[in-house]
């Protein structure tokens, strides 16, 4: 039987994921990726000031966000987040379980939970299932480690790419899980990456953050931010040279990287809880970059203007109110409004538009993409956002009684 | 037969509402509320930097926000909003034939619109509207003014309050429309207060920018915002000795106009598209009013907590994230969270409850009005900010086609 597989095409890393009864349900709940030795690590962990326990542990590991690990445990089903002073205790027994199995320290290992707070951990469980995926840790588990970080996700999000880097094929893959920072209890985004590119930690760091600033934090689902969000570069420099900072092989290694988030994010956006629509808004002339991020965010997180794309209502005046209201600088007659390939607002007007025009707008509005473009006429900035459009489905999936 | 009174109740106004033709429904769509004689005034407007022509308008007769004015006139069924240099020279119209009709200067009357945007209006119907409901000013007539200003609103929503100040009784009353920025097309809060009491235009202003900080402003139904939010209060004089700054007969009227703003704004938030219930946020011992303010706008905007507060669900690990991903300073440890009368999290950690108690809090969850407590333990700052939950019928609502 043909396996999929993505986590551990680069060289040196193997991977397996189990249920052990974090969960209620048959699904996979925890998953052990591994490097065969020390990988260059970076890390990234949410910036709400409320965090779970396993961002303060993998925190504690790499205080500067970079060095090298040995990789990741990562449980599905509780978030291990707000249970007091055993959260902590408890996140660093996931990391010396999974240590005595694979033989390192346990502050090797990085640790990320996901699922309901305020509950501990089922700890026998947890070790059962620490020491059960151990033992099956081997490059044909992707699969099983994919769906033991999934939580309200309906799909298997993940990426590869492959490239030419100082003569040598590298690969990059990614998974990710999360819903956008949305689903029940707060579920949160966990993206693991492996590479078999050769980069020193702190560059491999400076180049994810760079990276993750227009892919993941460009995704917004509904301006929640989870308490225990992480990412994790693994790189086991098995496969080049090593990269050295604004090399060729530097801008082709990063351009890969962004490539792979930029995938991961974007499915993301698309599988938003309640989601039948992904929406691509671009924000182009900002004055500065950080208009074109307030400026493009603030359209994306706008209540009014995903019920309008669900709705496939071209609702110009809701996308003008969603910029005018950010911190960007907005001048009226100098916006231009477009959605798809039809400009609805500029020079301070609404645009007359045809019966035929108005049908072809129409029509594109049913599509499954829908992009919106603002060009701001001040500069030279831009940034592109991604979400979801907001449906009956989100609220119900949301109100529902989970504490 | 009797009549409902409220606008016209302090001495000095007249008002009336008819039918046009703005709106396609049968209701009125054109008020106008006047002061016998010029009336200090009053004006706020929205922050948005996408302003509609009768904002500019009224910015226009109102530079610093104060002076004196015959009163406003305001119209629904469409916003006069980004349709072009038109629209300012629309907005003119409005108040040159309302002028023309009672007798006084365009630039002696504010002008309100909401409704549609994008689109022209309709000057025939309206100048038609403004000349009818001239020759109606009356007393009497208070009702058909409060429905012409209403969208989506649900409720006919005003306050009055009467006051002894200095030995007279004088009289506070309001109007408010809107169902707090977020009705189809940015349906806009609009607000007239009008009352008897007697104080420069100067300290009206000043003491109403300060009372609707913590009225007007503190109520968000989803953190979007109208191109043309517009609040007023014109003060005929006609009853009170004049009121200076800082004396006793100040700090009754400060008292007394709070009380009718709250009010206003309370009905608003209540009246949210969608609304159930009403989500009242208190945040208290802040190290900063800033952060008492921004904690509880953080849960009030935040699509997470109303859609469980919708579902009944005390999810106090949302109300914890909300507060964590804001500006305000937060500790984990010090931050104790409450649902109604009871305690949820607190020195770190869940609070374990009874069955008893979880039954308890189960009852208050069904209740129309749901309150959250945070205390932050880090000051003695505090910030009160109302929501509704957010519903299935939000979403409904605004994703009609509109536009």
């Amino acid at each position: 039987m043909p396996r999929i597989r993505h986590i551990t095409l680069p060289q040196g890393f193997r991977a397996a994921g189990v249920h052990c009864g974090i969960k209620t349900s048959r699904q996979e709940d925890l998953a052990i990726i591994v490097a065969d030795k020390p990988a260059a690590t970076a890390l990234l962990t949410t910036s709400n000031q409320i965090i779970g326990a396993p961002v303060q542990w993998s925190r504690n590991v790499l205080p500067r966000g970079y060095g090298y690990t040995r990789g990741i445990v990562i449980n599905s089903g509780n978030a291990n987040t707000c249970v007091g002073a055993s959260g902590l205790a408890d996140a660093e027994r996931m990391a010396r379980y999974a240590a005595g199995a694979i033989g390192c320290k346990p502050k090797e290992l990085l640790v990320a939970s996901t699922g309901i707070i305020g509950k501990p951990l089922p700890m026998k469980n947890v070790r059962e299932g620490i020491e059960a995926a151990a033992r099956r840790l081997s490059r044909h588990n992707d699969r099983a480690v994919l769906r033991a970080m999934m939580t309200t996700d309906t799909k298997e999000k993940y990426a590869i790419v492959q490239e030419r880097i100082g003569g040598e094929a590298i690969t990059i893959a990614g998974v990710i899980k999360g819903a956008g920072m949305i689903a029940p209890s707060l579920a949160t985004m966990i993206s693991v990456i492996t590479t078999d590119a050769r980069i020193a930690p702190r560059l491999l760091y400076r180049t994810f953050k760079e990276v993750s600033a227009d892919t993941f934090n460009a995704v917004t689902i509904d301006s929640d931010q989870s308490t225990s969000d992480t990412a994790v570069v693994l790189a086991s420099g098995l496969k080049s040279k090593k990269i050295k900072f604004d090399t060729k092989m530097y801008h082709r290694f990063a351009r890969a990287l962004r490539e792979v988030c930029l995938e991961l994010a974007v499915a993301m956006a698309r599988d938003g809880e309640g989601a039948t629509k992904l929406i691509k808004i671009t924000v182009t002339s900002a004055a500065t970059r950080k208009d074109a991020i307030a400026a493009a965010k603030s359209i994306a997180q706008s209540p009014l203007v995903k019920c309008a794309i669900h709705g496939n209502d071209p609702n110009w005046g809701r996308i003008l109110m969603a910029v005018g209201k950010s911190t960007a600088k907005v001048v009226q007659e100098k916006t231009t409004v477009k959605i798809g390939p039809i400009t609805l607002f500029s020079s301070g007007a609404a645009k007359r538009i045809s019966k035929e025009v108005l049908e072809k707008l129409e029509e594109y509005m049913r599509r499954d993409i829908v992009e919106i473009n603002v060009n701001l006429g001040l500069g030279k900035e831009q940034f592109v956002a991604y979400t979801c459009d907001l449906s009956q489905r989100y609220v119900v999936i949301n109100s529902k009684y989970h504490t």
